[in-house]
């Protein structure tokens, strides 16, 4: 297994029966939960307190979509496992782009294994107005170094 | 269709493609996700107030689930449509029995349509103590009253 | 409530409790789960038989995914009540374009109401060959005509 | 952390933020996706076959549910990792339980963890029949031995 980039965090999922639909392969949305959970991870393994540590001490309540981009290249069903490799492909003033490569590796395939799913998300450091309402942070200097990010 | 007994709310739930696993049934787990909003859109219908609601006037968080027993009759698939009729079987001082009928009602099938699952809850009205425990209140007697219940 | 425009179907769906994360708010997969469902009552609604039907008939096996783009506007919670308005905004040789607004009326919104999110995918009309593998079959014309679209 | 017992098998699962709910625990729906999973994922360390391959040389096309009984002692949240041990507790003619214990292993809890949900379901191995019913086979002899059975 070709070992993720610098920078780019692994995150390993099954697929089980019930993920999958009456075609049996991956039912689309599914692939979504796997991507917001490796989002997540990604920041929990680059060190970024949880959010819930982050809301207390900075009003940072985690790190809300705006925008979403899929491809899908190929199908997977259950019994496979998946590796979603992540990373910030881009850090911009108020908003960042995590890169997701979901892919699978095949006894009988090419050696890069085969790709399944690619995905660009824009995401903010979101906060939470006094009535409520989302607003981004400007993206904190200290996180973006944690996650690998070169000065903007 | 016969309408719901006094007592029983109905609710109304279509099946959908991605509801469905490879054998082309509703993957079970699906039928808890249903039965759990059934039971928040019984209170709903009852005019018990939001949780939100409550939690802010009587720390009463919701109905959270303490035990469930479920026995699966027969199969469904996308394309049809479900009724959950639901109703309260039993008050007990600070526990109630919520009961289920999903059903669906087939053109050639009995008069009183094909039963799918029934379930039998004990949810507690929950509060959230200063640690952050879950406990269980004395049941309000003003909300047992709105569900239809009689006296204890 | 503004109808929706000629060639689009409007598609009604609940949000619930088990539909939001911690933040309260629609965890954005839920939103794909039902944008899909959205998109297979579309074509129910145009009057296309349904894909069991279609792969028996023509080897149609449905309308899987190739590419989506989505992007988040606003937030929604559980006792909300999404509209999905649906169409088909272009015709290719062997694609098309699948077109969503999830939008909610809101007593004091504007007129038009809220958008939440709207999203334009890709789809196939999918065919399976004899090894298993998904391929697109030139789009019907007789369904296109069905759905709505002019002349190619 | 204590090894599972001899005909137990042990399932891993992680908890992720879209798994919990507004009260920021586990929706309890979910509880049971996972029970799903280990479910198969028992029959698969014992050495049985996938579905797939039953299905084509002796009819079984999975071991669907007839009955469950869970109940809820404690609550978990994202970032939980919590573990499934399941064995079969009985083996009947035409049916057989199997019991789960889902805990979690608290740095400051008992040495044998905290559990969380306790759960015995009464499952078939499921044939179809030529108009499409679900029926029981006798459980076979064989794979009650690879599963740990004794003689009934």
């Amino acid at each position: 297994l070709t070992p993720p980039a610098r920078g780019t965090v692994r995150h390993v999922q099954r697929v089980e029966f019930g993920d999958c639909d009456p075609a049996r392969i991956v039912w689309f949305p599914n692939f979504f939960r796997w991507i917001d959970a490796a989002s997540r991870h990604f920041f929990v393994a680059c060190g970024v307190p949880p959010w819930h540590e982050l809301e207390q001490s900075r009003g940072i309540i985690g790190t809300p979509l705006v925008d979403t981009q899929a491809r899908f290249h190929a199908t997977a069903t259950y019994g496979d496992e998946l590796l979603l490799d992540v990373h910030i492909a881009e850090w911009r003033p108020k908003t960042f782009v995590q890169r997701y490569r979901i892919w699978r590796a095949d006894a009988d395939g090419p050696a890069d294994g085969t790709t399944l799913v690619t995905c660009d998300e824009v995401r903010i450091f979101g906060g939470r107005s006094a009535t409520g309402k989302l607003f981004a942070h400007p993206v904190p200097e200290d996180l973006r170094r944690l996650c690998g990010g070169a000065e903007g």
